[in-house]
């Protein structure tokens, strides 16, 4: 049976994390948001699931996952859980926990993104704190990516098996996430990001060669993968970039 | 082997999270960063870890977890490994990541809290970011907390098998993780939580009764437990609180 991931049709979004996982193992997958309401799928389909007064697990937001009677939410959590099945996680049980760890600090770290152009209130306009946007920005230009990045250097620098995957010996969903990250980071902030292979030369490599996995050449080419746009966690407000 | 925990000394933080399954399973634990130099551990053994530059899955950022060889890093990721060990994890596989799910949404809650006094950057002052701390703090209060108590008061509502506890039939790491966010909250804004309990019901009947599990009691009572303080996630600034 499909998998049926639930996430906001119109933005790449925290779901792009699933999509890229399940198009790289060329998994069959329901988007369902995207869907159509006649096939039975849809945005009404997903807002009946968020509003549910009598599902056992519902969840707070998505992106969740369904396969068949559970239901999973958080993108972590998700790939933890889809990593095995799909042949992109460690094969060694505690390196799972590694990874779910590296992927929690992309999480953290999509938040810091995610709050550069909201860091007042997510339910108010951009718009509206555009000022503060400002600052906080520039602190994370500043100093959460090369935080972040540099610890990202160090985990592929300190990987016994090499620099070229971040945990293990082979590609996991890890790999596609930093994938992500870096091309959203590209989006939002080309000035600041200028030189950013030069800068994190492991890391810049990592998307290199995700991106050159066929499966992912071939879904980000496709009209599955929407692009980015200012709807999503990745936004190009040229004004919260690097001054020319 | 007692496990190591290793996080900031001085402050609950997030660390706490951790403490809390550790004494309420009573299991054997080292808290690193707490215990002399001469024993071996303290301040000094954590900065090692977070600066080694040969082991090979180095942790972003305290708090982590070592068992043995194992290193675990991240809150929920760290109750997810312990879950089953402590007897405070659903029985049941798939359980665990709906478990994993409300962990993960608790962690964002978290950093909410964290974010409503160091809305602008995490390593500028509270005293500088004063302005927009009240701004997101108001949006907080307003929005944030009920949106996210109204989504565990429906989990409750909707957990079949009773509302007495998170998840599942039993007590698990969840329930005491509520009982940190809402004793948390009290310590915060004492003012706009005056009606907490009659607001949501079962979120405060959670907490009290995790309160009432003899370990846990004892532990609260005991010198283990750091006090909130202004260094923590939970932090009491009056002018942020609602108004009187």
């Amino acid at each position: 049976m499909a998998y049926e991931l639930y996430y906001w049709d119109g933005l790449q979004g925290r779901g792009e994390f699933v999509r890229l996982a399940l198009e790289d193992a060329g998994a069959e997958y329901i988007d369902v948001a995207r869907e159509s309401k006649n096939s039975g799928y849809g945005m009404d389909a997903m807002m009946k699931v968020l509003n549910s007064k009598t599902e056992p697990h519902i969840p707070f937001a998505p992106p969740f996952l369904r396969d068949g009677e559970l239901m999973v939410p958080h993108v972590a959590n998700i790939l933890l859980y889809l990593g095995p099945k799909l042949n992109l996680a460690p094969k060694d049980e505690g390196l799972r926990y590694v990874a779910h760890g590296l992927q929690l600090t992309i999480a953290d770290f999509v938040a810091e993104v995610h709050d550069t152009h909201h860091p007042l209130a997510t339910d108010l306009y951009y718009e509206d704190q555009k000022d503060a946007a400002k600052i906080r920005t520039q602190n994370f230009l500043d100093k959460r990516v090369p935080k972040f990045m540099k610890y990202f250097e160090r985990v592929l620098a300190q990987n016994p098996h090499g620099d070229t995957q971040m945990i293990g010996d082979t590609a996991t969903y890890v790999d596609l996430s930093i994938f992500q990250i870096v091309d959203g980071l590209h989006y939002a902030f080309p000035r600041a990001m200028k030189e950013f292979g030069a800068q994190y030369p492991r890391v810049a490599a990592i998307h290199d060669a995700v991106l050159q996995r066929p499966n992912i050449a071939a879904y980000v080419d496709s009209e599955r993968r929407i692009p980015f746009n200012e709807s999503g966690i990745f936004r190009h407000y040229p004004e919260l970039d690097q001054d020319a």
